[in-house]
């Protein structure tokens, strides 16, 4: 999917919401346990009833992978659905993966070539050899993690290195690489106030945006630093839309909630561009 | 596994040689492209012909994820070969996870519990509660990412923070995670003259030592600087070993390769241990 395509879609649907599928078998409804593929009938369940007001599904590659081949199954039967029935929709692997130039590319061959997201997480760690394989797909999008949401965020992220913070370093950095305009980057939502200086650095790139709702982020504080000309945002929440209920309406209720986030979404649309 | 069991293996085998499945469907023997999973076939032999030269074998994930889910039946079943076969065997899935806590928590899961490997690699960048989860089980470890062997190492891991380089910055924090002495560090073998220093940091810490052979790090240098009272050190070898011959002769060449590092090994123990 091209950026233009995403925007496009963003201004259609008056959101910039992401749904994060971290879908966990402790966590779904109990009803669900006895289907043939609880998680893939979870996500299809929320996929159809939320799909008009969010941009974005990123499943987290770990809740699949903790089920083995079972897990893996049902990430391929998800990303299959969401590409089949929504096409518009902007899919990311959150895999946050990196590794050295010639694994990295396999891990790219994965997610885009085999399972066919339009974008993966990746940790920049390992540098510009451990991204850039990633960065070697048109059309596809590498979203590196900058400054995340956790409190171990603090651990590495924030030392300063000639007078910038590490994950500054990293943004920075990043820009000089091949294919930098295939570039995204996650910013936690539990820092509205970085998004000012983030954006100094990267006024065009989309942020991914994860911390709102469940780790107590604002959407209006971090729209207020973090929005652009083209949005440049796709805010994410998991568990506080797609655990809303556990019973047999977990799907109206997660619509209700997502609903809550797009009328939101669209106010701070017409306040930021008038229309 | 505990250490314990690993030192007594290493002792047995006089080796502390780790070899990487980076197993690539472009570059094994043509012969096996027609056995009905080519991945496993191939582990499975330069396994048979290896694991008495050897005290562990590293798939790296990335090899596998590329094929979907035939690549992760390979993994499986790969594992499950060499535990069942050879239990006495360190296990390492070159996986390169981290993600904030209770996903973090999933990948745990899935490679200690599920796939039962005695050990992960786990990159840093998102600090404490990324890591501690993998820290959680008991007998198995945790591989840190700290100063890898490819080129793009430079650009963040040896940023100067408070007069010491990212990498020990890494080193001197994961000291003080919760369960901290379940702990081993990646440490690229192409960067010798840093095991000196790091030495002085983590004197006890088993090191995993990638970039020996086709990366061209000297496995004497290394251990001059890296070697301690429990030897310490997994020299990983992946393509010099197990691509040494694409002909029918592949296990056997993989062998006489392997053999070539196990003596040298045997040597520098006799020299270090004198016995």
């Amino acid at each position: 999917m091209t950026t233009a395509q995403l925007i496009e879609q963003i201004r259609h649907k008056n959101s910039f919401l992401c749904i994060g599928l971290d879908t966990d078998l402790t966590k779904i409804p109990q009803h669900l346990l006895n289907s043939e593929d609880p998680i893939f009938e979870f996500n299809k369940a929320i996929i159809d009833a939320t799909h008009d007001l969010a941009v974005c599904y990123k499943p987290n590659t770990a809740f699949y992978e903790a089920h083995g081949l079972k897990g893996w199954t049902a990430l391929q039967k998800t990303i299959e659905y969401l590409n089949t029935n929504y096409p518009e929709i902007f899919t990311i692997a959150d895999a946050k993966r990196g590794d050295i130039g010639n694994t990295s590319a396999m891990y790219a061959k994965a997610f885009f070539e085999d399972l066919h997201f339009d974008s993966v997480t990746v940790a920049p760690y390992m540098g510009k050899d451990s991204v850039e394989p990633f960065l070697a797909f048109e059309n596809k999008h590498t979203i590196l993690l900058a400054l995340t949401s956790n409190e171990g965020a603090n651990d590495f992220q924030t030392l300063l290195s000639n007078g910038k913070e590490l994950y500054q370093n990293v943004i920075e950095t990043s820009k000089t690489w091949k294919n930098s305009d295939r570039l995204m980057y996650v910013v936690g939502a539990t820092k509205p106030t970085y998004f000012k200086e983030i954006r100094k650095i990267i006024p065009d790139s989309f942020l991914l945006v994860p911390g709102v709702g469940a780790q107590g982020g604002s959407l209006s504080e971090v729209c207020q630093h973090g929005l652009n000309d083209s949005v440049g945002l796709l805010i994410n929440s998991s568990r506080g839309i797609i655990y809303a209920s556990d019973g047999l309406d977990f799907a109206t209720k997660a619509r209700e909630e997502a609903l809550k986030v797009q009328v939101e979404m669209g106010t701070i649309l017409q306040q930021h561009f008038g229309n």
